[in-house]
């Protein structure tokens, strides 16, 4: 396909929670239900069948899932907060127009084919990534799911309530997973690997293993004014050093670290804060190197706490072992495509969910600045074509 | 007077704007207007015209301000976020009990004695302290403080029209303030100086020059997950360098640094921040030691942003000089109250604004802990009750 018939797809869907800053499409909200609708109208041109699982993932369908062994692909629409297009929506419509370029090949699938949106994959409205996929997969327990909550307190059962959907039908979907025969996600790329390599295309090989980590550092709040430097129980303090460490810990092991959010409270700039909050997402070529990057940093950690006799709790909100995508859907799809490169990604995934308990592959389309998570996440729309193209033939190969 | 009758009038105000995470009293809400309400009723029981200044404070008169040569007291009843119950309200309710102290001794006032209560004075809710002893000066432009926000967004302007009051009339007040002969606030100590010379009460000497700046920093936001360290622009770096090397620089000078407040944008656990911004707040004994602090942390972060390959910018946002109390009404109230400590404080007052005016004074209330903006702030009731007294003392000795 050339990259007009991407765009008259693509242009449809982009505006729905675009905002001057990035994207704002959180799970649960008015820009939810807006991408649901369109899934909903482009479902309903092809003559596809909608349907909501129990864990408020929506699916299109050709042919019917009942049949068993069904070829399942899509992503997800919500972004995280201020992000960029393509991070999921690129997946959901490059699978629409991958059914178009089949259907007018005359293309007659003998396995049933599914179009997924799953929802919250980013974690942006209520912290936990993937919680779409891990709800219908049963990795995460559906009471704690509805008592999830965004930062206005808000649950995610009450957020269900208020776009007319019944939080109490949620849980694990057996029924759904037993039907199915493979999981493919395009995904735009969220490195310049593919741009290095000259390749609008990769294939997946493996997921590093990843976690997030909620630090709680606690002291004393006082007045900034008035209290001696000698006398304080700043957690700021412990918390700075904490951010540093984690830099110097990952670059050692070559992993990655990064704390991207920091709470204080009371949060006053003439106040000594009480209580810091901090959050580590780190991850590491194996799981080896990731146990190294987080025990380095808490012991470091606990030490610096001691001397700005404040306390330290490291709580682990998520901790994903090293996903190795199937070994003979991804060589056969490298093949299928032309020898495509296949690489690693530090970036968690629906897909990785999935990958235990479906043969599972992920498709990436090039970014060429490697920027994602941000306003500026860009793809060539060629770049597009060519994917929606290269799932084409994977579900040709596959499903016909 | 004893414990008990501070108590009896201490206990009707304390609990408005009170939570289990502490104070929450900021200007031009429910609870501000419960305050003020709590005042009419007070100053009416003692026949006390209340009238409102240009600029929102609340004033009582025993006796006509027109008269001139009015001696003022008071302080204000907004709290930091999550702050103590006596920052301020014991200002106002050590008042009202001095002018029943010197009723009751048959006292005739001479000059006019007025009580106020100011206005957002620590920023709390619009980021600026003093407004309204700022704006009653002229030392705030009202055009600036009409359109200072909150974390909503929302403007004082707009805060006050919600609060049935009219912004139209904010500005510097010359008449009252010609008409004022001095002022003398009454406050909690936010240290432990009282306590360690064994004294209830004391009288203060000078406020240390004292600002806030608001550091800038920016990089480049991105995937958390997927950007190797070696292509960060990372803010986070930046910004956890400068909390801690405005705690080195502080202590080597004999100063005091706080950063007591750090936003991320976006904010995101899984992304790398494109922004950081942290507000330093810094206080020395002189205005030169004052600036080595804030310049040695400037040139350390300059250098380390480019380390980091971020740019960092830094607004003051306010700076106060050195202010040194009238040394004559100081010494006159020392001697009055047999030879009580006096002392110096890091903690900016309305007192500091009006000095720059009126003759101005401030007695000090010992803290046993020095625990200040934080729910744990508490002075004993018997010597609160020593401050109500010592107050009626100072006002017979300048006013009857």
């Amino acid at each position: 396909m050339d990259a007009a018939e991407f765009r008259a797809l693509w242009d449809g869907l982009s505006p729905i929670g675009r905002s001057k800053r990035g994207y704002e499409r959180y799970s649960w909200t008015d820009a939810d239900q807006q991408c649901r609708n369109w899934f909903r109208t482009q479902a309903d041109k092809r003559g596809m069948e909608v349907e909501t699982g129990r864990s408020g993932n929506i699916f299109a369908w050709w042919g019917s899932l009942s049949d068993g062994d069904a070829v399942l692909t899509g992503s997800h629409f919500d972004s995280v907060p201020h992000g960029g297009a393509f991070d999921g929506p690129l997946g959901i419509v490059s699978a629409f127009l991958a059914i178009d370029v089949l259907r007018r090949t005359g293309a007659k699938p003998r396995r049933p084919i599914g179009i997924v949106a799953f929802t919250e994959e980013e974690g942006g409205r209520f912290g936990v990534p993937c919680v779409g996929s891990r709800l219908m997969t049963g990795a995460l327990d559906p009471d704690v799911a509805r008592n999830l909550t965004d930062r206005d307190g808000i649950t995610l059962a009450e957020a269900m309530e208020a776009s007319a959907a019944d939080p109490s039908i949620l849980g694990v979907d057996r029924d759904r997973l037993a039907n199915l025969g493979a999981f493919v996600e395009l995904h735009i790329e969220q490195g310049r690997a593919l741009d290095a390599e000259d390749a609008p295309v990769g294939v997946a090989s493996a997921i590093w293993p990843h976690g997030r980590w909620r630090f709680t550092f606690t002291g004393e709040a006082n007045h900034a004014g008035t209290t001696v430097m000698a006398d304080r129980h700043d957690p700021m303090l412990t918390a700075a050093f904490m951010v540093l460490a984690a830099r110097k810990e990952a670059r050692i092991v070559g992993g990655i670290a990064t704390v991207g959010r920091l709470d204080a409270e009371p949060g006053a700039a003439n106040v000594i804060p009480g209580t810091v909050r901090a959050w580590l997402d780190a991850r590491a070529p194996d799981e080896a190197v990731l146990g190294q990057i987080v025990d380095g940093i808490e012991s470091k950690v606990v030490d610096r706490a001691e001397r700005d006799r404040t306390r330290v709790a490291i709580e682990a909100e998520s901790e994903t072992p090293l996903v190795e995508f199937d070994a003979g859907l991804r060589d056969r799809i490298a093949e299928l495509l032309g020898g495509v490169p296949i690489l690693p990604t530090g970036a968690g995934h629906d897909a990785a969910v999935l990958a235990q308990h479906v043969p599972t592959a992920m498709l990436f389309v090039r970014n060429r600045t490697g920027v994602s998570h941000a306003p500026g996440e860009k793809a060539d729309y060629e770049d597009c074509a060519a994917g929606a193209d290269a799932l084409a033939a994977v579900l040709r190969e596959l499903a016909c």
